[in-house]
């Protein structure tokens, strides 16, 4: 543990929460329901996990201001999930330690490097790279020629920023991401060979991203592959040239983003959802996991499935999915049995079966 | 090759397999039906491949108990894939080479390394690193600290090896896998910003597993995120936070799993499943390719779709699938046969358009 | 940019194109539409851009035959993306720089490595790789032992060719691309455990192939997995081993190919589809993004959907899934409407001998 210990009614405080019990109870670090402790604060997120209390160790606890009763030291907040993010922050997080640049990593010329970073043996810094205050480059770690990396920056083991891209201020990157690759751009002759375009824009990354382990972010063909501030990327995304995403969106891992598509700001793609290139998700669109989004979106837009329709209408079309045998049989019943009644009614008519054309 | 030759007999012993012929013939090396020739064995693994035995060059074959009969040198086993695994690894398994740590690796500070390992050049090991033994770490690999690596581990090129996570016995991970980058955890303020959860779990990795090219494997946010005994998982796998996967499990390319999904034991995954977080599927579970999995299974589930539903039902939802324009038309027909005769029979009723609810 | 001016004339020839306006004009680059400016030639796909032309500040653009009329320098060609790709091309390769072998790369036994190639600081090279001429590797590239890469091949930061892999001429590598990975291949014991089945072929990559960022392709058990000729992969892909992918295909972001699975040429393979093992997919087969190919198909077979169907019939189904919930109730009622007629038939029905059902 980083930090000295906390009096609780300092950690009310910090998360504008409603203290319970004793103020002067001291905390040490954060730990998980089934695990907390002695000097230690746990939390409960819903109710249900709330009826479990007796049943907890820890010093204090975090709940939701809804749970009626307690019994023990407490922080009563409105988003426990938050609070609980915003103390366990206070408790881990490791001030940065200046270690300059190790012997063992290669840095070219004209690099502009602040002495207070941390560089690994290992890494690699092209020409003309410029480093923000306290960036963190671990090993294994390679920028390219022309590229910008802002304050307190982390770059994982083995991430590769490309050629004149962008990196904003605190921006985590985990290991094995590749920002700047080329996009996937050819133009096909008359005997079907793709010749390649050259991609000659770059990638920028505004402020506060964290973009997950394996992820890669394709260079623009002209100008840039943009990612706002505060967005966060999970594992094995792929962003297509000339993406632009918009601010506080989520990408769950395996997401993958086609080409020049643009989003509005707290959008929320599942894992697995692929988007067609050219289009525009508006402001706090929702895509379900595994869904294919193949068209514009609204505001606001919940949408899921392959095409997505509305959210609502695809769990409709899922559910009656599995039905569909049984409404295949009914249907052939239906019909058996009009052509019957049909035959009845026309007694004149053909009743041969096979007039169901 | 590796080994001497071995006699036929020797390995007919091995496999527990039936001798057929002379057990007196040296077999030097395995390789596959069309290409084996003087002095190796090869194999056939179904009775369709069996009709082709007269074009065999081999010196042997590895046949199923099932083929009738048989007129050139064979080996008579339940599972020839079994037996030839056995056998191919024999002649082709190299012995360890304790070549010690390459001058040009990087070692931190308090590590405990036997002397019967192999460290390449380029490799970054950090404080408290613990090693097993005869392990292998081929160049570009990045053990972070206070990592634990079991005995007779193989970690290729620039693998990641997160601070504090334990890699068992005999474990096997190709290029470029991630394990123990931070799970994707948030909580969501009020103004939509999305505040970083710290994620202070490890990952545990049992006994010979064995894991594919860039796949990621996520360290829990408390406690650990944990793979089991004998799995197998392909490239390019994502594994969230404080997911457990059961042991002898396989998850084939692109899967997905969310955070604190759990599977039992001997479970099969196919490629690019995803499943949900927080579910359980039980012991034997079999996911088809491409499936999305939305709720508990329980043990033995045969299951596909999105959402998964059971296998038979969704190869007979999707075969209807087909079908539905059809069955669209079909319907439309119905509606307007039903109508004309419940005009015939009802001729008092209004005939608007409007009465199809 | 690297070469010098050329004249509009020469550009015109070059695409062999109709030049219109002055064929004096000086060209020193290419840019997007709406940032191209003096000096600069930039084009226009589509006539519906083609109506924005009197915005364009280019000095010249490059416009689809079909344009009606063109009042500003241009060039008009058939296919304005192929045009646009090289001439672009023209302005922006680079020469090949050959620094040789720079003393922070490892160097393993007995390689063949010409004088003109550009190997990178904490680049590795095992024993007995064999490079062509004009080699480029970049930092953090891991060659074992035995790898034989052609000419003019570039392969960026942390790819890995695994040993005895081939790599063609004119070949692009993208970052953290691994080539060589075993293949996933187990055989099943009596107590459900995985055996390793050795995995001791190879991958050969043929000429001017390019493959994104992240992606895998691994070793064939016997023989080899292979990418022929012009073939152009997105990141993310997998390919299974012995996987053959035929010439002039296109594999888009995170495909993933089972185990040997085959494709004739001229192929487009959409994002995120899944092809299942042991198939054939004929020559001019384009797969729609996210399906599932789970059989052979015929040259020039369009499909798509899970399973993958022909794709009009695909775009029909997926029409008419979004009306399931209605076609359901609608069933519903029709089957409540046929029991009333039904019942009003039935009663009555005493001189009716035919409806024995």
């Amino acid at each position: 543990m980083i930090c000295d210990n906390k009096r609780l009614a300092e950690l009310a405080v910090l998360v504008q929460g409603e203290l319970v019990g004793d103020p002067e109870i001291l905390i040490r670090g954060v730990a998980d329901f089934d695990n907390a402790g002695e000097g230690e604060i746990t939390f409960v997120a819903d109710l249900k996990r709330g009826a479990m209390l007796d049943k907890c160790k820890a010093s204090a606890i975090i709940v939701p201001t809804s749970l009626p009763e307690i019994s023990i030291p407490a922080i009563r907040v409105r988003n426990p999930y938050l609070a609980v993010a915003r103390i366990h922050a206070l408790f881990v997080e490791k001030p940065f330690v200046a270690n300059g640049i190790d012997a063992r990593a290669v840095v070219g010329q004209d690099c502009r490097i602040p002495a207070e970073v941390a560089i690994s043996p290992l890494v690699y810094l092209g020409n003309r790279v410029r480093l923000g205050q306290r960036v963190t480059l671990h090993p294994g770690v390679v920028v390219y020629d022309d590229a910008v990396i802002g304050d307190d920056v982390v770059l994982y083991a083995n991430v590769t920023i490309g050629h004149h891209c962008q990196i904003g201020n605190r921006v985590i990157i985990h290991s094995g991401v590749v920002i700047g690759s080329d996009g996937f751009g050819y133009a096909t002759d008359g005997n079907g060979r793709h010749i390649k375009r050259p991609q000659v824009g770059a990638v920028q990354i505004d402020d506060d991203v964290e973009i997950g382990a394996n992820t890669c972010i394709d260079r623009a063909t002209f100008g840039k592959t943009w990612v706002k501030r505060g967005t966060k990327i999970d594992n094995l995304v792929q962003l297509g040239h000339n993406v632009v995403i918009g601010e506080d969106t989520l990408l769950v891992a395996q997401v993958g983003v086609a080409g020049s598509v643009t989003t509005g700001n707290n959008v929320v793609i599942g894992g697995q959802v692929g988007i067609i290139g050219h289009i525009h998700l508006g402001d706090r669109v929702m895509v379900a996991a595994k869904s294919g989004v193949t068209k514009n979106l609204e505001p606001g837009a919940m949408v899921g499935g392959i095409p997505a329709i509305p959210q609502k209408n695809w769990l409709r079309s899922s559910a009656a999915y599995a039905k569909l045998p049984e409404m295949l049989r009914e249907l052939r019943e239906l019909q058996r049995k009009v052509a019957e009644l049909t035959g009845v009614m026309e007694p004149g008519e053909d009743d041969s079966p096979g007039n169901n054309e």
